[in-house]
């Protein structure tokens, strides 16, 4: 471990941990839990002068300056028409595909290469289907790092056009466990320094990286104070999910937010570990959690096992985890587009999660738009015939 | 014209302006001049508390809300670092990438469609090679009006997934003129609400939407007061460049800022139609220009003639007009990329001029970061060798 950062520790059973392959007891008991660095201390600092993005309160990060930055963070919030809403819930959609390489990846991002270079290393390596890979590209130029991205054929157009644009250097490897091999090795017998894990199953990626997702908390804190009931997260290996319960966390303790929102994870029924832990009846069965899962158009979210970090902030907030259909969530992607907003797959799974959330408990609800619709454009239904939708196009003269 | 809405007036002979055309009397004069709506009055507004975007002041609009918006403007300054900067200068880019279609044109297009509105239309029409295309079809959708998109074969891929996924109905014309006289034909038959200009040369697009731009300007001042020596804008038609010399005009008359930088226009140099104006020697010639222009890789870019309120934003502002061959702009889209920026080969046009100005003048210079690079992948270099570039990859067992 470098030794400007501090330590991390599991926040499940509290042993040290000194590499990025997530807690060694926990494994050992079946668990996979990413370790965390300490919680910042935000007493004294003030809500309304947050200027957002994970650089906002630099003393928030485990991480030194300077801040690797490209103007992320500070998103914006679309509020969304609701067309029944019994319980006069509320949708906001905190749209993420507003950061500089267009996903929330980039919060982390900024931190893990700050962290790359803190430790010295001159190379970044990530193991990424996509956005993680585009963040980690983008942020190593800026700090001047080189970029290895293992990857696999399944990655969008133009999104792998993004990662090579970018200097990231993509090897496609054969299969999902090449490729975490690839990075285990590299980091072995390079130094490399990994951005995420390089296990199996993951725990989750770079700790201090992660921390970068704690700003999303901040800025709806900022922008929403207590009135948020529900935070809907789109979840794979819970990084996004776990930062924003730390994040709330730390406003708690330091008094900044009496009270934090509900934490809820939305999931493509193919690839639900969450889902199918909480419908286990105790926790030591949820942790141990094992589903066979099949890829989705939601290409970013899958995994087989529960993170526990993900699992910790649902059980910490008394929160949820909804599993969804890809006929629903390509269907709100559809609808969402229509209607201004063009997101990823993956994020329409958490805004037509935040929808039935709303509709069931009303309240405001969040939802986590995690990337923008140009990442991929490969799942989209064909348009319509010009003359269909609008039949006065059938007089003009055009030809 | 609707009668809601104030009305336009020439800038150039104070003519009353009735259509979406340009000014009649001085096109006729061989000069083409679109006209604007009243300047608004910012006096008792306070800078420190704009918070950005288009809507941020309402009152600075000539359209009454409620707005139409996705989240726009309050977009990021991100300094790009120099290699050799002689005279002190510093380059930061306004990354306009950041907004919900990922381009500047949302600023417009947020109140052009809340004129769409106002005038009471039902189907918003556009003729666009992309960027303003995708804009309308988002902000047409969030407001439930229908939009017609005249174009060309030339719209990159991505962004023609972009508008189709937005509900845009995507006519292809053969041509520029086709096109044009299509919509000029739908306006007039169907009573469709024009964003863009039917005529050619285009004096430039609907007055209206083009008051969004202005808020560039302010979120200038606000963030960087008066220590903006220049502005650098990529330029075709001057709609943005305009807009934000309106805005800095505003905030002049108001008091906010004593002093106003100089505006500077970026084009490539196959269709450099203000840089061939400014090489004129009296004005009566500048406005008449004509080029002969051809296609570049800046796709979004290119017209024959300068369009009047871009000059006139060049006079008033003591400015200039930087026109850059392809190989500049394309080796500066690489190294913005390599270095975590990755825009569209148009921003990179201004990215390019804003180095050079920064060089032989010095002073802070903005170059307006106009639209991400993940909306046209094609002009894009091909990656090297992945061990070409990283050697130690050739000893990783990765298959
Ligand atoms: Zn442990
Ligand atoms: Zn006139």
């Amino acid at each position: 471990m470098p030794p400007a950062l501090p330590p991390l520790h599991c926040p499940r059973c509290d042993a040290e941990v000194r590499d990025f392959a997530g807690c060694a007891v926990c494994r050992a008991e079946g668990v996979g839990v990413n370790p965390v660095p300490p919680a910042a201390d935000l007493s004294g600092l003030s809500l309304d002068s947050f200027p957002g993005g994970p650089w906002g309160w630099p003393t928030a990060l485990p991480v030194p300056g300077p801040p690797v930055t490209l103007g992320e963070g500070a998103t914006p919030n679309i509020r969304i028409p609701l067309e029944d809403s019994p319980r006069g819930g509320e949708v906001v959609v905190k749209y993420e595909g507003a950061n500089p390489t267009g996903s929330h990846k980039d919060r982390a991002m900024a931190v893990g290469v700050a962290a790359a270079v803190a430790s010295g290393a001159d190379t970044v390596a990530v193991s990424s289907s996509g956005n993680a890979a585009a963040a980690a590209a983008a942020y190593a130029g800026r700090a001047g790092l080189r970029c290895v991205v293992f990857t696999t054929p399944a990655v969008p157009g133009p999104l792998r056009a993004q990662i090579d644009a970018l200097g990231g250097v993509r090897v496609v490897c054969g299969d999902h466990d090449t490729r975490q091999a690839a990075l285990r090795e590299s980091v072995e017998r390079f130094g490399w320094y990994p951005l995420t894990c390089y296990t199996d199953p993951s725990p989750g990626s770079n700790s201090y990286a992660n921390e970068g997702y704690k700003s999303v908390a901040y800025e709806l804190a900022r922008d929403f104070g207590e009135s948020v009931s529900a935070v809907v997260v789109p979840t794979s290996r819970g990084d996004l999910l776990s930062g924003i319960a730390r994040g709330f966390a730390e406003l708690r303790s330091a008094g900044l937010l009496a009270r934090t929102p509900r934490l809820v994870t939305a999931e493509p029924d193919t690839a639900a570990p969450l889902a199918a832990a909480l419908a286990q009846r105790d926790r030591a069965r949820q942790e141990r959690t094992r589903i066979h899962h099949r890829l989705s158009p939601a290409f970013s979210l899958g995994e087989r096992t529960p993170a526990w970090q993900a699992l910790n902030a649902l059980w910490q907030s008394d929160g949820a985890a909804l599993a969804l259909p890809a006929e629903e969530y390509l269907a709100e992607r559809q609808v969402l587009a229509g209607q201004g907003l063009f997101l990823e797959a993956s994020s329409a799974v958490a805004v037509r999660a935040a929808r039935h959330w709303a509709h069931d408990h009303g309240g405001l609800v969040i939802a986590l738009g995690t990337a923008t619709g140009l990442k991929d454009t490969s799942a989209l239904p064909a348009p319509g015939e010009a003359v269909d939708r609008i039949p006065e196009l059938a007089e003009l003269a055009i030809h």
